[in-house]
């Protein structure tokens, strides 16, 4: 098990200031944006926008605890006292990603009954979701951490099958013109969502067998590219379903 | 091979302190300025501002990655162990480069099938322009540099070669009243691009026979000069073309 090096430390400090490049460009743009919309579609694109902005103050965070959690010497890296504080993620993912689900169910313009009901269902499983992810991230030993990966895993299923087809019914009375924008919207959710579970499991996936460095490395840039589609990327894409409802006069 | 000395330090220093005055300064004038334009061009200024924000961004990092990187003494200047962190150009690069091209194409408003199109394929290039381009600027030896420098100029001949012939047909649709501004913000486009490889170059000429504090600064100043014309002036400019677009209703 190799320890972090400097090109491995390097490259997650670039990674996460990647991310708050990204983050922040995308809140500024969803907050002009917002203009833009019909009155029925800022709410979503609100929201958007502050998903990126509670991610952009979430990775200026992790940037600052990356740097400070190793020193670099004229030998190599050195572990500071503070170790690196993994939690900024999870309540980062706690309040954003029942926002995104909130987004995505806010765009479509449902009755207002089956946006609270879709909200409440959806958002609360994502909250349990993160939670019950957390004891797992921060345990030590590889089959605690499966456990909770596992318990995680029921109500991320449970979101991923309640958007194949709790949503579904509500996708194809959606517009002509944005039905396949909103199905690609859902899909990107998916799929940036996969990451996670995937990267997470690089912690006790012993196939992977990987140096402690190397998993160090993949995990966060794993993490922060999968927060970069999931939230700029679809944030964006909202904008856009929003923008091509609101010229349709949908 | 002359090492830096501390006026070429100092210099660097003050072009990256100029850098982040004019980019937050193009960031404002181009988000207030955002709102005297017809409502179509609002995303072509919307994103000139964004480019400008990352430019700002990125140029604050990096003049605190260049003070870390040396120490003033009173015998002259010294090396730390943090060594300065060119990846924030790229990264920056990797971001605002395919922005840039969708800003021009946004601001000449063509059909959605021809934006969405030329949009992709030419923020795509340039997207691998930047990417093929990293690895020679960390290499240490001048025949790797030189190799990705010639792969990042195929992308490179590709995007200029497009904005001379697929972009002159596009061109010549739009109002008379602009068609020699899009053309200025063309060439300007072109002409700042040139710099980069021109800069890039100065690693491997050994006809420029520089010592490496000379190298450094060259490089440092070139990429800063080059990146205010490519995004303060150009996005300045495609504001101008917006605005002149939104007085003759086209």
């Amino acid at each position: 098990m190799d320890a972090l090096n400097i090109g491995q430390f390097d490259l997650i400090s670039n990674a996460f200031s990647f991310a708050i490049a990204v983050m922040g460009a995308a809140t500024i743009f969803l907050f002009l944006g917002r203009s833009q919309v019909a009155p029925q579609y800022k709410t979503a694109v609100t929201i958007s926008g502050i998903v990126t902005l509670i991610a952009f103050y979430h990775y200026w965070r992790i940037f600052d605890s990356w740097q400070g959690a190793y020193t670099v010497t004229k030998t190599g890296l050195e572990a500071t006292s503070h170790k690196f504080n993994d939690a900024y993620r999870y309540v980062d993912w706690l309040l954003t990603v029942p926002l995104l689900l909130i987004e995505l169910i806010l765009v479509m313009r449902l009755s207002r009954e089956e946006t609270i009901s879709k909200a409440q269902k959806l958002a609360g499983a994502a909250a349990l979701m993160i939670l019950l992810g957390y004891p797992g991230e921060i345990a030590s030993d590889t089959s605690t951490k499966f456990q909770w990966w596992f318990l995680s895993m029921i109500p991320f299923v449970y979101i991923v099958f309640s958007l194949f087809t709790g949503l579904s019914k509500a996708i194809n009375s959606q517009p002509e013109s944005v039905r396949d924008l909103i199905i690609t919207a859902r899909n990107l959710t998916v799929l940036s969502w996969c990451f996670y579970p995937i990267v997470y499991a690089l912690y006790f996936f012993p196939a992977a067998n990987l140096g402690s460095g190397k998993v160090t490395m993949y995990v966060q840039v794993g993490y922060t590219i999968a927060d970069i589609v999931a939230k700029a990327v679809f944030g964006v894409f909202i904008w856009v379903v929003a923008m091509r409802k609101s010229e349709t006069n949908a």
